[in-house]
């Protein structure tokens, strides 16, 4: 994984960058491969989870809390590590002092006082920001969001495995959905079974979003899983989005409980149909709003995108909508969601792929199919 | 609740602060009960979920993203609201410059050129503050965090009863782990029986942080539910803390499956012992070191806090610590949670009370029992 710290190499010689302090918890698992479960929400004992402090080719250090630090075996990361004290109970919880302290050696060790230091602004805490510059007065910081953000458009062949994992959970998640969903237990019960199957594969709790909605509820396209009662002849939306160890998968299928009409038999073709035709144009060099072209010139117009990028967010470049003329490129990953939605329900499918030479292959390998 | 927006009218003049700039979730949540659901992780949507822009005695406005004004009114939040565009798919995201804009105008309208701004400087996003400072250059900011963790020491009525609901949920949870615990299932099949019973209570998806741990990981303390099985005679450790609708209930209980030991037994009355000598002490004026060490005086020492405050994050204010000599007040909210750990097991007991006029009320209903 060293290699993609080294990746930062290109943005300090192109923005004249002598350091980077990487603080947003996307890019820090990008980078050095630590993720924090956002799950339980931010830590009373953390300032920061962790930031990621590179100077290019010489140091790479991992600055963390020590509370945080059994994942990082689990999560193979290779780099520096450089522990402060964050939980305690026999004296005042004293972390962001803690944090800075190491922060602030660093920096000193790096010899860059006058240096220019690329920053994500937007995750940035501006106390960091402060003690920095109260600090080193002499260096600059500089924002490099979006230089991060474009190293994250091509997968490696790393993160594709940590997708495929991803995605495969998206099946099980899926196959849970035909093999529960039963009149008369409500979304919420549906979605309790499904997320335990997914749990149960993978050994251990996985965050996950997700659209759970039956009957009525289907025709505004999703909603969280709630005490509505599924009932004979409904839909069931299921855009199952968990996440595994930073990276996501994303998955949409709409089944109906017992048997469909004929009308909702067609609409389920003409969207199967989109995304079809979506999947067979997909290969580098083709625009993302072409592809969001196709879907929508077969189904009609969506009120959401035709589909997105993913891997540490769950919605990232290449977004598939209607003005983006970026290229598609192998390793790409994507995921494509064409939906119909009438007045009494809606029906979305959802496949998630990686863009190959020539093509691209199908990663969630679960059926679309009404029952 | 808008009379805890006039609270800051009291910070305003002791610190000379003209108008507040609040953005962690934690003093937006308080201050005017917009709750930003953190369990599915920070969205591609937003630059922060919410903002809160307050002129003592004239403005109070939030700024949120409008893909999240569909919980204002069942978060009965009823301060004005500025609403940007955050979720778009037929142009480019551009979040931030109209969550900016939002901001500029209403610091703009209210006329505070030259103010001193109160900002929480460890959840100001630096490119906020380099916004502030870059189009109002005379203004000042002023760090008030301590200020406003200080005012959620003493909970509001309103607040006990969201905390009484979370503490509901604890007896749901404590309950479900009675009534499902089996030799042969999996601890993470146990939790997601015992997450089910609470989020059906609920109604919908409820965030949780839970330690659910069997046979030998008890002597540990904690941990996230496993694969790992369990077996006839194991204790089952569940310390449950969910969070709803942005309030939290904690509690801990430890029970056997089948038959305890003696050694079990005398280990979980000493245990309840201890509980019972901190819940009795418990007055206001009393200091918080003093209840810590009740609890350490009757069972011995043990490698964590003996409690903590509780209310929109899960450890604050008042800590049950040894160094603590804050004095317990009436509406504070404590978790208590003495253990023991032993060599090859370890049994924690956890109530949450509520600090009334001569001593207190016991929030969580469940009682403490072995099987």
């Amino acid at each position: 994984m060293a290699y993609r710290i080294e990746r930062l190499n290109k943005i300090s010689e192109v923005k004249g960058i002598d350091a980077f302090l990487i603080t947003s918890p996307i890019s820090v698992r990008f980078l050095c491969g630590y993720f924090y479960n956002f799950e339980i929400g931010p830590s009373p004992f953390h300032f920061l989870p962790a930031a990621l402090f590179v100077v290019p080719s010489q140091i790479a250090g991992l600055v963390i809390a020590d509370n945080e630090t059994d994942q990082l075996a689990a999560l193979d990361v290779r780099i520096a590590v450089n522990r402060y004290s964050s939980y305690v109970y026999d004296k005042p919880l004293d972390y962001l002092s803690r944090f800075l302290v190491k922060i602030h050696e660093l920096i000193k060790q790096s010899g860059i006082g006058t240096a220019r230091i690329g920053i994500e602004s937007d995750s940035l805490p501006f106390s960091l920001a402060e003690s920095l510059t109260f600090k080193f007065p002499e260096i600059k910081l500089v924002n490099i969001s979006r230089d991060l953000e474009h190293l994250r458009l091509i997968k490696d062949s790393d993160e594709l495995d940590l997708i495929r994992a991803a995605t495969h959970l998206c099946d099980i998640g899926q196959e849970a959905v035909l093999k529960y969903a039963k009149p008369g237990m409500t979304e919420l019960e549906l979605f309790t079974l499904v997320r335990g199957d997914m749990d149960t594969a993978t050994g251990k709790r996985v965050p996950m979003m997700a659209d759970m909605v039956c009957g009525s509820r289907t025709a505004e396209g999703g909603g969280n899983p709630s005490g509505k009662k599924i009932i004979s002849g409904d839909l069931i939306l299921s855009d199952l989005t968990p996440c595994l160890n930073g990276y996501w998968g994303d998955s949409c299928n709409t089944v109906v409980v017992e048997e469909p009409t004929s009308g909702q038999r067609k609409t389920f073709s003409e969207v199967k149909k989109a995304l079809d035709i979506a999947i067979n144009a997909i290969r580098p060099g083709v625009k993302a709003m072409e592809i969001d072209r196709l879907m929508r010139s077969h189904i009609g117009n969506f009120p959401h995108h035709g589909g997105h990028g993913v891997g540490i967010m769950y919605h990232e470049e290449p977004r598939i909508v209607p003005y983006n003329d970026m290229e598609l490129a192998s390793n790409m990953v994507i995921a494509l969601e064409p939906a119909i939605y009438k007045k009494d329900y809606g029906i979305r499918l959802e496949h998630m792929v990686v863009v190959t030479e020539y093509g691209c292959e199908i990663l969630t390998k679960f059926q679309h199919c009404l029952k």
